[in-house]
């Protein structure tokens, strides 16, 4: 298999974590994070449901790739690593019973002399269990486990030209996907039909670039569950009256896109279309806000200032910096667009910038629901955008 | 909304939760697997990308719900409890910088007293993290934190009639998913236009039951990752003479059945054929062994049996029990048919019984590879079949 990137570019974004690493005395990562492991070795397979590592030492030598036996293949074929440097756990290990696959990793840690130092882990990735890390503790008595975080995350958040091409093409999916979703939903239509017509264009891609599964399900929020954003589709009808937010994602090479759109079926109300124009300028205000120096506070302040004026109000933050990742979220989990925050905007970095006025946070019972966001790269001067769709409220008859 | 099950089966749940707490002396569990609070209490949403945890008391109190503010309104909309044990935490908490959300769910433990005794937590469910793990046992020092692992997940090993209603019918989805993709399945076909008409047959489902996203994406095993069990499909197209493993799931309601068949595009090879009617006949095997009574070994005993005698050779077990569940996987992490497993199947359990000859563990380079599985149900005397689809090596022209 060719790799999603050249064998240099995982190079280059190693020797960025080595430095890092050297900056914290770190003698050892124990790298669990899917998009983290994919970001330094390529490796691609959905296979996380068993505990994988990448161990990274701050010496100058290939990674090591661990996980369970029957996906050691996968990672022969997707990553840059050597044979010798991809070890397959045994199967006992499946279900961490009796023994917690992270002796395996353990071992291998030890077979290697790297078992003593100050050794990383990532703290809050999805796929390290307290096990996992109480694990490593038990076994690596000579180490030092120190929790790195989201280390290796913020190095993914400037991208590179081939990433934001791949980017680009996420984007151009999830226009597309949107498109689906906006001739498909009518009165009559079920949500999970809905939802499969958009499963369908987000594999099919756009032109010779084939479709990702996208790290979260089509968020379709409406009927009984309207202005509840991560709620699960239902196979209730779709409703005259109704309002319908779609937040959905394209997905290429596990390169996101993300775009959320609301749908009035049947005349909006006042209310509706007051909320949708107020959203509408508050989304382009933050977009107009977003430029390389100002920090993502500044960005949330430019919406802030514009639904106070107003009279809405909205506690969550507007967004996140995405771009590579594996389910349950297209999130970095490092730039945040909220009130407070400092972390500085700079060039090539990406947003999804989603302003959704939610039950409870943003509207109360019985109002309109709305969600609008883009997709965006940060550019010199400004943003580019990424995701080309129609902005306003949408409605169909 | 209505919930999946009755108030009354979600009590009988709790209450036989609580009898395994009183047995171990815990006072409190924070359960943390989106499955087991799932079970316990209705919740469904995909929102468990941010951490979410239920309380669940030896006293006999309603269990509290709590999770990010944003999906508190997804609580009130498909859990049987009270408003006022239906916890948001602050949106500041939703990257858990600079405090992890386990703060907030510390607090309210606090504030309802239970921060003393013998506190169970899931020591190794998905998104329950070392950090969040270390907030607990910061923040309630004058309690013992236990791991009791998945004590939750054994509860839902025998399933109730509903549960059984369920199942059937994500056992005539999956079986429907199937025969799209062998009516989608030929030359020049791309494998994520595959894996898009997969999907919209997943979340069309059958009649009138709508079909809710599987908790993995269809793997669709061929050309350049033959023989890779969880890879991810590519943009590639589909070759005469290739031969493509597909295991796919059917979900309603969470609940799994899933299905795995082999397709040669174009006349099989003799050694093809050979190793279809031996995993075949080891399938048949295990399914004819698979009884109240017997133990998992014994059912991957019988499978052991007629792969030795054809000459082949498979390190990793042939299946697990299944039902209910969250990403990324649809298996329940307790009953595993291998070798040395002495959990004794009993009637009303579930299991996917997987026979996969995967590239490394059942076939090596250049040998084909082989995938066949059933979702079966355990009766009073043996198996009901949940998926009914021709057994056979499927050839297509």
């Amino acid at each position: 298999m060719s790799h999603a990137f050249a064998k240099f570019e995982y190079q280059e974004r190693l020797a960025r974590l080595r430095q890092k690493m050297n900056e914290s005395g770190l003698s050892l990562v124990v790298v669990t994070n899917p998009s983290n492991y994919n970001y330094i070795s390529g490796y691609d397979a959905m296979s996380f449901q068993n505990p994988q590592a990448l161990l990274v030492s701050s010496e100058d030598l290939e990674p090591v790739w661990m996980g369970r036996g029957i996906d050691r293949g996968s990672a022969e074929n997707t990553t840059w690593l050597s044979s010798g440097n991809i070890i397959g756990y045994a199967d006992k290990y499946a279900d961490n019973v009796p023994d917690h696959a992270m002796h395996a990793v353990a071992d291998e840690i030890k077979r290697r002399g790297w078992n003593k130092g100050r050794i990383g882990y990532e703290g809050n990735s999805y796929y390290f269990s307290p096990q996992g890390f109480l694990t490593l503790q038990e076994c690596l008595p000579d180490a030092q486990l120190v929790d790195v975080g989201v280390l290796v995350n913020w190095l993914r958040v400037i991208k590179s030209p081939r990433e934001i091409e791949f980017m680009r093409i996420a984007g151009q999916i999830v226009a597309k996907v949107m498109g689906v979703a906006h001739d498909s939903l009518k009165v009559g239509i079920r949500e999970n039909e809905l939802a499969g017509r958009i499963m369908q264009a987000q594999a099919q891609g756009v032109g010779e670039f084939g479709g990702a599964c996208p790290s979260s399900i089509p968020f379709i929020v409406t009927g009984e569950h309207a202005g509840l954003p991560h709620s699960s589709w239902t196979d209730d009808t779709i409703r005259n009256g109704s309002i319908t937010a779609l937040e959905l994602a394209g997905c290429y090479l596990r390169y996101h896109g993300a775009l959320a759109r609301t749908f009035s079926v049947g005349e909006p109300s006042a209310s509706l279309a007051r909320l949708a124009d107020t959203v509408q300028e508050g989304l382009e205000a933050a977009m107009a806000a977003m430029k390389p120096g100002v920090t993502c506070h500044d960005v949330w302040a430019a919406w802030q200032g514009v639904l106070a004026r107003g009279g809405f109000k909205k506690n969550s933050r507007i967004g996140y910096s995405l771009g590579l990742s594996y389910p349950p979220s297209w999130r970095e989990h490092t730039l945040s667009l909220e009130s407070g925050r400092e972390d500085e905007i700079r060039e090539g970095m990406c947003f999804h910038i989603i302003c959704g006025m939610f039950l409870g946070d943003g509207t109360n019972k019985g109002d309109p629901h709305y969600e609008l966001s883009e997709t965006v790269l940060v550019t010199k001067t400004g943003v580019d955008l990424l995701t080309n769709f129609d902005r306003k409220l949408i409605v169909k008859h």
